[in-house]
């Protein structure tokens, strides 16, 4: 199978290097441009980037030449961008309009009304709104986001519950590791021995992006779901691994915890079937084991692709609780949007 | 002031040895017997003890020899326990039937039907259930018991609100301090970067002591209080202090998130007058800025005997949100007992 | 090519846990049987194991049912050890005199005189001291060894150097994961955001170790090196990686710090020739970046069995000074005994 | 007695921060005046300043206005400064020349001729270097330093053997704790289970420092002291205290580790008579238990002033080896300047 060109948008950034190390033996991508900021551009990668992956930086790319983001600049099939918001929004829409497909972990355009904010395990049926959007008259280019690093094991957990029995209200903990905050991110005083009990902004993303996870696509539009989310995000000495502790009220609880552990166990993934290279076999995993999971023996699980679940037990005072693990910047990040890259191809929306 | 001789019981280990810290310059209790196990016996203390506190250990406590757990061995007025549960039951009996009184932080006897639960801050009514205790026929002995370590900070936070609007329901995730569970307790293994989130026995006891220490004291027996809690609770790389992320339903929402403030803010200490020693100005604290307070910052105020909240805000699901962070081994162990004691003297229990 | 069937002794354990995990796809050893203690003997390897590896428990072993530590329970070509100390004299002596050669992590044997203590890329030719071994008549069983977790990363580290200039002196300061104290080891209460300076016992080995490693085999018997070494043993709050802090004084010092640089980085591993499966084929790395290695980002390069050096200057007061690093269950423990097996393999010392 | 009106230079920096926790409730100096930068001029100092001890901001200093850093804002009779070295140059002189004495924790005039770089333990007497002074025509003002962080508790540790035996050279590494880096400094995601084994600059000063802080006062200047100091300075995840492992030889070592251990018992500090508030009694304490002394529990000894040393030993390759902890902020740096101003009150040096 032909491979396709990519290119990384924010290449030297946190996000860009973990969308290099997941690349780095790709049966379908191949990373062939690296943009970054003026002040990175004309150097090599090597020079350019204080690379923190635990990997070695792949040789091929630490001797490519960092460009600007410009469309023009970067001869390539589509991009992934690992941006910071305050500068992906006017980018990643020139590349669109210029006929490049951009899968993102942005969040600029997660509220797009034409721009599908997808899990593939998930919501893969939104993809079809890419037919509606705009960005590029000769229909080539478009966007694609994937939500938080939070949302994405939150839902996923949800997703099987909500497929069987539906959600009225969640009340969660989420116990955040460091990388979440990129680098150099939380400084050291602040976190060595501590827990800081607030992460602004994060709760109200945690509250609003579920729904539209979980929304229907009715005629060309996402109709949002509708239900409560408290959310309380605390930021914990742990390198890499979200760790949610949640509790949550069901339309029909079915009065027996055995048969919402069962609804999980045999949910099966919507896209099981395409056989997409980093999809992980079982996406949701529920142990037995009350301990289970953990941040740092359980985040990278199936490629760091898997979500852990664990301790699913009837709650007193809502329906249920359980826990849920993620590693954020795989499965709550990069990771995502490859797979949202794999989804698209599988449906014909890449072009080489 | 004369002073009372007090003994420690489970002196070398660390909530003995938290109790000999605590006492060190205390102004009414002066540590005269130290009571160990047969293994420690006629040791010094310094001998027989793995200090694991940060101060120093005092130096005239350093030279005192340990004796067994013996009502006989230890001449003293009253005493205090760190005993841990498996064999506290029927040492602390024996001195409560010698006729000497026993506050302990084990927790033995702390559903006992005549054994006050006791927070002085909380329900220093409950004192009176002494009278009707029957270890000592002469009426001198009896037992005191102070609550878990995460039920003291609990409670204490909710207490304004309850008195205010009433509880309906809690949900909390508890991010616990390894300090917690002892020494040698969590291996550093399990908890270096990472988060266990189960801590086996915790939960039930989180549901049920609230429910005694906010129950009323009605013709010579507590009648619980009764409302759910859902609690989470797992172990977090903190060395000291127990982070609460709770959310809760009240019985009376005033529909207005700045009257539970106030109602925390104007709330005082049952025990204000009594001018205890110990006890803090303020036993529970506000914080303004969401990010506080935190446990490597804010466990230790006041001595480690006030608890902090923060984030006080409208829940979506139930109707409020807060966190609150309580020591866990002064706050929430042998500082609470510290108190008690001070109580049962203000209150003419006690005797030189 | 045909596999051997292995032994694990103390497969329960920490380091039989690591023996199972590094084994899992290797390519001429296959688990066939595991021996534990009387405790275990009976269970499933699930049931019998507190498994703590991050990776999960390879599902044809979990259904293996443990046997005692027996020769005639284990019916195998050879065994890998990593028993306690304290019991695995008696037991790996008996399975050398049942004919089942054993390499074991064990320090036991480290310095009996006809057993090598050897790294495969540091003294392979100490292999030949097995043929003076008397525990089997039938010349089929015997024992090595590989040294402590320390001393493997610091000869190798110095090999090159000892080869091109000879060593004079050395001193150095390790600071040692907490997993190279085995589960439950260190309390978390004891390294939370804390150095313990001391490890009982260590600094002994680090000084005696490298001098049977660097010895030369002579008339059938090991002619030690002779210099000192004086070690500095520290407990950091890393999970895996030791790290070294040496300053040496060498016989020969070129006078040119680039000309060390030079011989480290031009040395050549004698078994480079053999490509053992699991031998790296860089087995001392000499990072430029001064930051580098690193615990957390370095210790797992080559699968962990790379030692990573850094920082190589001029000492103003012996004549060098550098940092190594070595994962030290892999490339210090368990690691190196399957490389050991790997050239007793090439070698033709094992048989099937 | 009178007390003097103090003003902080940088006092809203991390040094800054720590001498207003350390001011609160001194018997002599009393803060009146908060310098800082124009961002924070004009504002309180509670608004201005991000505050990270542990303690509560003293409520007066909290509502005092920030000025920004000139002589004719501040209406004081001395300084302490904070600063960074970037811009302390130019301000520390220019108080100095208004006649203000600046008690500096920056290193820029460090190795000024006429400055002195003192700690009251070690080097009291070259206190005279300021009447060879040229920054105040009128003689006041004047500009004493203190040494680097890890340079204090090193130098303090070797001051006894020093005295008694002579020091011919030192090899050392150095564990740092992450608040050595001010706030935000050290990234999270650098040192949580981690290691960096260099801190860029440390090691040069490390060498350099001591030399002057121990050499004689000779005709109006310093005369260095001359030995080589080879050091490796390695960031920790540890909050404060500096760790040292030593290794030294020795001018005249006496044969007997004890007799060392007996100069380092009985050595006596020079100012022990003067009574100094901030003075420990015992300013090295030398410990018998191997495992002492550690970051987490002994950097506070003394309110943090005392330094620390344990495991005194022979070397096999130089004489002697030991371990050292200072509390890098207080004893390394803004305590270390009280003590200067207290040695400069007692000498007849500040004016009010």
């Amino acid at each position: 199978m032909a491979e396709y060109r990519v290119g990384v948008l924010g290449a030297t950034g946190t996000v860009g290097q973990k969308f290099i190390h997941l690349l780095r033996n790709h049966p379908w991508f191949r990373v062939t441009a690296l943009g970054a900021s003026e002040r990175s551009a004309g150097k090599t990668y090597r020079e350019a980037t204080n690379w923190t992956e635990s990997t070695e930086m792949p040789d091929d790319i630490a001797e490519m030449t960092v460009t600007t983001c410009e469309p023009d600049r970067m001869d390539v099939d589509f991009v992934f961008s690992g941006l910071d918001a305050a500068i992906a929004g006017d980018i990643e829409k020139a590349f669109a309009e210029a006929g490049k497909p951009v899968i993102t972990n942005a969040r600029v355009y997660r509220q797009h009304e034409t721009v599908p904010l997808m899990v593939p395990e998930i919501n893969p049926d939104h993809i079809e709104l890419i037919n509606e959007q705009q960005f590029d008259p000769n229909g080539r280019g478009f966007i694609v986001t994937n939500p938080n690093c939070v949302c994405i094991p939150l839902t996923m957990a949800l997703k099987p519950i909500w497929d069987a029995f539906g959600v009225e209200s969640v009340i969660l903990t989420s116990m955040q590791a460091v990388s979440g905050a990129g680098y150099p991110g939380v400084p050291s005083l602040d976190i060595l021995g501590n827990i800081v009990p607030y992460i602004g902004g994060e709760e109200e993303k945690i509250a609003l992006e579920p729904m539209k996870l979980l929304g229907k696509l009715e005629n060309k539009k996402i109709t949002f779901a509708d239900f409560p989310i408290q959310a309380a995000a605390a930021r914990v000495p742990v390198v890499d691994g979200h760790l949610l502790s949640v509790t949550a009220k069901l339309k029909n609880y079915p009065g027996d915890i055995e048969k919402v552990k069962e609804a999980v166990r045999n949910w099966r993934s919507p896209i099981a079937d395409l056989n997409l290279p980093s999809a992980p076999a079982e996406p949701v995993h529920l142990y037995d084991d009350p301990r289970y999971p953990q941040p740092r023996h359980h985040a990278l699980a199936a490629n760091g692709l898997q979500v852990g679940m664990g301790r699913l037990r009837e709650s007193k005072v809502l329906d249920i609780a359980f826990t849920a693990l993620g590693h954020n910047t795989i499965r709550g990040a990069a990771g995502c949007s490859i797979l949202n890259a794999e989804l698209l191809h599988a449906r014909g929306y890449l072009k080489r």
